[in-house]
């Protein structure tokens, strides 16, 4: 099978660098372009970056030039990754669309768009069909998908099959987020070591809206956002990769602890069954020690793309209480992008 | 006025340190015995402890001699202070209570005892009545008197003015706690450095029960409990000292954000009355920026005494989510205790 | 007295805020001017500042206005601390000291200038006759004074009573510089959780260099450097504050370990004689216990103004072998300038 | 080829779990006997370990039940890995020798005896000649060989080819060594938060000795050891894996900058050429970047088996001055002990 070619924009930053490392021996996708801001582009990769996710730049991509991120550049591929940062992914991804890209976007500013599919492929496949949608309304044959906030994939691919099984109606939840979760530089060290920061900007948004669209229902004009409620609190702490998320949820059918393990362990879906490349055997592992997860021992299960779950047990106010782990910036962000882009091809919308 | 002579009970632990840091040129009491195991009796302090709480250890306390826990030893102060581990506190305290002695304990043995008080002199002075059921039952005038766990120390705190004005029915905390909670060597590098654990053994039953007797009413027989409910998930994370606690609280009366804040920033009750030496100015300290409180910079307000909240918003699911500190060695272990002992000097039942 | 007035170039750094909290109520001093870049003049130092050292801004500073670094300002302080940063302190610095003001500077810039001093009180005070030199050049009564680099300080100060008895030959130092040496946001978190950064730019050449001036003779015509060598290899390790130095050290004469101890220990000089008020009682302090000097425990000793020495024993190669530890924003930058501040004011020198 | 059975002595433990790991699927060993103290004797290995090193228990290891470390025992294989702690080490490793017994060891206790090889496959494969020796006299076909403390890994291995191109004279090094150095528990978060422990027991002494042993030439009699000197100075930083050493080098010859680069870069050995499972491509890997290696982006490299160097440059007292980074527990322990085996299975001496 020929490799899809794709792109990277902006490929130097932290979720960049993640996409970089994990196309590298994609069996569906070849990187023939990346691309960066000004103070980049024209560089080859190897002097450009600051390479942190491991020793060494894949050795295929060094000598790769950047770009600068315009969607005129000729023999460009017509798929691209966005790790963008936000302050600029709007109107860049908005471009590229509209000159018939399709953009695969990690970045939040078309999340919540009406005609944007919010994408995580166990958990709402069906929402692809809002892409028919977007091309109606642009005219063009480029389009947008995302995936959701790293905390919000956690959370929504746990809620998920209970939500199905026993209907949710009210989730608390307080996250304690990985460092990486904010780039590099990002937190400064000394916000870090012996400290814990109890906010992070426009998070508790995200994780109190995203999941209402993933778990919602498709129509002909969109997504009827699920109904349930969410309160969030967002805390970084000095941990390096992996979000952990302290959950208390509310069911309409009132089940039981086992019962709740039981939907957990139970759960697969479409990538699962398609087997996608990067798909986990088991999107959901429960852990039965009553100490886990623990982000340091538990954050690479399912090479980074399982959700591992603990700790389920009764509420003494709503009805369970549960702690997942989500590694932020593979299930989370990069690693959430190139699923979604597997599902598109098996689809054929790529 | 005559310093009141006082000892230590399990005085070369993480706890028994702080007790000697604090109570050295306390103005009112005078450390004259310092107890431990075997491993340590017989030898001066600085050769039993391994001292961790400061650069050097007080030098008038240097040279005192190790005792063992024996109430019988000659010459001892009537006073005791217990920085005692839990497995083996049970029984020491009560054999000091029945030999006369004012056991004023950390440890969280006798805690929910019926006719023995849990005590934050800000929260609920009057719980001192139980004692005089205590040694009715006991016919000694010995007695233990308690301070809650640290976690719940700071919880305590801040519900009780909101308790009072707006009324509390429910509250779901995530703790965020320090290293220091759980004594040295105590948590391993290995658990705490780039990572969380989702597990504090016996600390959730303690939060979700010691906030009801502290915030109970005293009766003739005892304490009637207060009838909220709290649903607790503790964490452990790689700070030092200081545990974060994410809540959210439900009221029968429906305070506006302001309202709340008030209530917190015009508690002031009887410790600061008095002027108590180990009082801080203000019990709890609010803080406006949107990133605080945090560990770091703020765990040491008000000597260590102040609890420290910041992030006070409204709650989509119940009524209102704030973020607390509260210095777990300090206002919640020695200098609770300390605090503890002021006021019943200053009642005269020391 | 009357206090003399003082500004702080650069206050809205991390060196200027602790410039700020130590100036807070300093006895002989008081901060009557801030100063900082474009982007944070005009504004009230509690707008400008991302303060950090503490939980709060000293009330006095909050409503202080940062104005820019300009001498012309009208009714200036004759005497400036500089906190500014290397990129531009050389320019401005010398523009105060043309115009008449006495510069009292932690910026590298300058330091290593034949006729400016670069001074430690207990090392090298007669240094300051350089100023003689300086002001004759310039002919203006204005003038520029250095500290050394933090990691220096330590190391100058250790070396100087050894010298002194024994002669020093050569020196091979390996630090472990904290986090807070870089300022603010400075490290990545990233960078720091789990990890050794094995290189700090510009900091090797320094603590190379600038001892041999420190220890250096003043003769008519500048300082004759001292004549030993020195070899540093510089480390960032995850501390928030205290630089570690492991450093073997050659003699001509052939001390025992137990003169190199006595030598330490009774090192007092002119600033404990003349007990300036930031100059600690005991300039080096000697711990004997095996595993110290530790950063968390020993960095505030002397109020932070002490350097803590530990570990003197046999080098199988040189003649000793030590660990020496330096609060790096204190003792190793702002402690540094106000002590000088301190030496020059006894001297009539302000 | 049918695989080898092996025995590992002190599974449980933190090093007897990288055995676990490391050996799982193992190419030429099979694991078939898990030993350790009385405690966990008679449980299955999942019962009885405290799992660290990864998400999960090898599938293969969890049934498997652990035997007291006892010689006796029925169908044991006659090769056993040893991660003993030294206090039962010696002992232990004896008996089994005694028994014919391969004892393959990463305990220190017999290191330095004259007839036991200390062997690392790069460095010094000739050393098991001792064998003959060691059978000689103890008059059984049983045996022990071990491998270096984990610094000494790094060190002898970097000074191996420099030492045969230009000769070593003199080395001084000042190490930051990781917790898992110290097993689990270990050391305490308390120690290692914001902090670095300027000492390990016993350590510096392996550090000036092992390396001349690994270093010396075999005789009829025994080890002549290589004659250089080495001064070491310990620090225990707050990083899970990964020594990091500071090393300054006096030559006879005196190489340039190049040069050790070159003699660095160049080095392969028997491992390599004999292809062993374990043996990384390359033993040693230099990185130019100025700021490397650093523990957490380099300590894999080679799946942990190569050295990482950086920064060699001059020096002004000795020649050169470099920095390398070890993984402790794998090539600087339950790694070597493994690649050691590999040459013996290959010299048949297994």
């Amino acid at each position: 099978m020929k490799k899809v070619a794709v792109g990277i924009l902006g490929a130097t930053g932290a979720v960049g660098q993640r996409f970089v490392q994990l196309l590298t021996d994609h069996p569906w996708f070849e990187v023939t372009h990346l691309y960066a801001s000004e103070k980049s582009a024209g560089r080859s990769y190897e002097q450009a970056v600051n390479w942190k996710v491991s020793a060494e730049i894949p050795a295929v991509m060094r000598r790769l030039i950047v770009n600068l991120c315009d969607p005129d550049l000729q023999n460009s591929p017509r798929v691209v990754f966005s790790a963008l940062d936000s302050s600029v992914a709007g109107d860049i991804e908005e471009r590229f669309a509209k000159r018939g890209f399709v953009v695969i976007s990690n970045s939040s500013n078309h999340r919540m768009d009406a005609d944007v599919p919010l994408l995580i492929p166990e958990v709402n496949p069906d929402h692809l069909d809002l892409l028919k949608l977007q091309k109606k309304k642009s005219g063009t044959s480029g389009c947008i998908i995302t995936n959701p906030n790293c905390t919000t994939v956690g959370l929504a691919m746990v809620l998920k099959p209970l939500h199905d099984a026993f209907g949710v109606t009210k989730v608390i939840v307080t996250s304690m987020q990985a460092l990486s979760g904010a780039g590099y530089p990002g937190v400064s060290s000394l916000d870090a070591i012996d400290n814990v920061v109890p906010y992070i900007k426009n998070e508790e948004e995200k994780i109190e809206t995203e999941p209402l669209k993933l778990l919602g229902r498709v129509c002909p004009d969109g997504i009827i956002n699920a109904l349930f409620v969410i309160d969030a609190d967002c805390n970084r702490v000095g941990v390096r990769d992996g979000h952990m998320e302290s959950v208390t949820i509310e069911f309409e059918k009132k089940p039981s602890v086992n019962e709740v393990i039981q939907a957990l362990r139970d759960f697969r879906a479409l990538p699962q069954e398609l087997g996608l490349p990067s798909a986990p055997n088991y999107p959901i592992v429960y852990r039965e020690e009553a100490d886990r997860p623990q982000p340091v021992l538990d954050r690479d299960i399912g090479r980074g793309m399982s959700v591992v779950v603990g700790r389920v047990r009764k509420s003494a106010i709503f009805d369970i209480k549960l702690t997942l782990l989500v590694h932020n910036t593979i299930r989370g962000a990069a690693g959430a992008a190139i699923l979604n882009a597997e599902l598109m091809k098996v689809k054929g919308l790529l």
